[in-house]
């Protein structure tokens, strides 16, 4: 690669005067000179290192991206967006880490961004202490973070931007008991993020609005703080197995995301129940798999390309800490996407069903 | 951040004792200010800029990881696994972009990683020109290419890690063969790489030596050209209407990716046949999803953790460009997993078939 001494020599003048013309600082310079640096750039193929950048401003033009792993088709999806964006708009590269959930993994992360002068980052996480992300702020940092909400009435330095999760796991219950479903269940991995506890807010806040709230419960598998990408998947599975076994078992089923809801299928699928016909399931994402999966998933659609672009400019224009308040932005998910995964609950049933809540009333 | 100044005024010494510290030329320098400084280094939280490791080596710890497209699950799941053997073995982070197999993007990639300062890259591209990469390598980058065999007989510069494609095409088409399948079919997405080449020539091998040439064939959806993640579900799917309209269709098929068998599953399913009791289905990659699809794909488990751990140690110990030839591994591939979507051709058509073969000889 060449170096500024190398267009120099080439050019036949000092680095200062190619600084100079990198800089445009071409007012007082002769004309000739100016034209024999130019020459002698395009011969080299120089191309100025953003080091010179760096050491002038302290920063890089890179973005950080923090997701629990890259291989959940759904961190792959968001981080497709954020740096198609981010290097189509801003011309910033991602620099991209996977945590696994584990604290001291994004610590790091944390400090090998500054190390490398980069001083903007987009955080999905969802871990419930967000201090580690305004210690970041406080050392320099634009920190955006994906899927919680700033906590009501605390004014956050780190940006908030998730999808509305109480609002799209409400509808995704709704859906099921406009299908006539009376006993339900919210299936998800064990550990509580902030995302997660909003979802099983709007679940039960459904059920109650339709006076089911004494037939709904949440179902927890899976080992607890998984990072979540394959594990997701056979925690929803391992489920499957074991609700076929509850005597009273749901017959509507609203998985914490989609990923979870494939992994409910193949399970019940194995135990030899059929998706719709006896028990019925409503997914939260809309990956693309779930589009070509058997039966097709019927999901609540996030705007996956919408929040990425909203978090990588919120991480390049958003308020210079610490001074300002951050952004909190919370996106719409009222779009349900039908597919084939939900039906009428079973005839005997929902009759069984009916009984029982005579007899409880 | 604290600055090496920082430091200096804290320990009451010159920035230059400090740098002495860092780097470990401490022979000279008398106990108590050795540990002044170090006590100051503990204080402030100092922590070296990898800036001043660039200025002195013209070097980042970074590692520049080129994909398709991270929203497609395999290459998200080869990009957890680079990432965190990187991070882990090497304290490299990695630099990540989406090239959709566009020429210019990956161009311009390599470009702003010699402006970062980045030296190694890993490159999944498989575009079946790679003088650029060769172009990279003069630039005194040290590029690992996944996914491409090195041309026989050429000395390249590139260093290539590979799963053995021929041999899991072979072994999946084999598979199929096993099961009493004559009429085959390999399914691929338009636009030909250097994997998909050798994939189609393993699936001709297998039906060579089962006598079954004639009635193999390659048929290919989608649009061309494409960097695929979810187009490539599409593609599988749109071949799926096509292939039940052919009068004698096969009734095995070979997917050139469990993608697309996911998605070729999912339009047989649409037009009403039954996989596996009408047509058999096979992938390749070993995704996490095809685990749990439905039904259960059979498929060639590739070694990815294996491959994104060469592919590491490759680029942070590949030989030193231009001046030694770099490494090709080929990775085994034979181990398939077998689940639901394979089982004998329908009695009907395997007779047919048989007639046909009978006329035919």
């Amino acid at each position: 690669m060449s170096t500024i001494q190398d267009v120099a020599r080439h050019a036949a003048v000092s680095a200062s005067t190619v600084s100079n013309v990198l800089n445009g600082r071409t007012e007082k310079m002769r004309q000739e000179t100016l034209a024999r640096v130019e020459e002698a750039i395009v011969a080299l193929k120089y191309r100025p290192s953003t080091l010179a950048r760096q050491l002038k401003t302290g920063q890089t033009p890179l973005l950080g991206l923090l997701v629990p792993s890259i291989a959940n088709p759904m961190y792959g999806y968001i981080a497709r967006e954020v740096e198609t964006f981010a290097q189509e708009k801003y011309g910033h590269r991602v620099l991209i880490g996977n945590t696994y959930r584990d604290k001291e993994k994004e610590a790091s992360f944390f400090e090998d961004l500054l190390a490398h002068g980069v001083r903007r980052v987009i955080v999905i996480s969802s871990l419930a202490d967000e201090s580690h992300l305004t210690q970041a702020v406080q050392r320099g940092m634009i920190v955006v973070s994906y899927d919680r909400r700033a906590t009501p009435g605390e004014h956050s330095k780190v940006n908030h931007i998730a999808p509305d999760n109480f609002e799209a796991a409400r509808i995704a219950t709704r859906h099921l008991i406009a299908h006539g479903h009376t006993h339900l269940a919210f299936a998800t991995v064990a550990g509580m993020t902030v995302s997660r506890s909003d979802k099983i807010d709007g679940f039960y806040a459904a059920a109650s609005e339709a006076g089911l709230r004494e037939h709904a419960r949440v179902i927890e598998g899976g080992p607890s703080n998984e990072y979540g990408d394959s594990v997701i998947g056979e925690a929803g599975h391992d489920l499957a197995l074991q609700i076929v076994k509850d005597a009273c078992r749901p017959t509507g089923i609203v998985a914490v995301n989609d990923l979870m809801a494939l992994g409910l299928m193949s399970g019940l699928r194995e135990t030899g129940l059929n998706v719709p016909s006896d028990i019925s399931v409503v997914g939260m994402d809309g990956l693309f798999l779930s589009a070509i999966s058997n039966p097709g998933l019927t999901t609540v659609q996030l705007p996956v390309t919408e929040m990425a672009r909203a978090m990588v400019e919120r991480a390049m224009t958003g308020p210079c800490p610490p001074d300002v308040d951050a952004d909190d932005l919370v996106f719409n998910t009222t779009l349900l996407v039908e597919r084939e995964s939900v039906a009428a609950p079973p005839a005997q049933t929902a009759s069984t069903h009916a009984r029982k809540r005579k007899t409880s009333t």
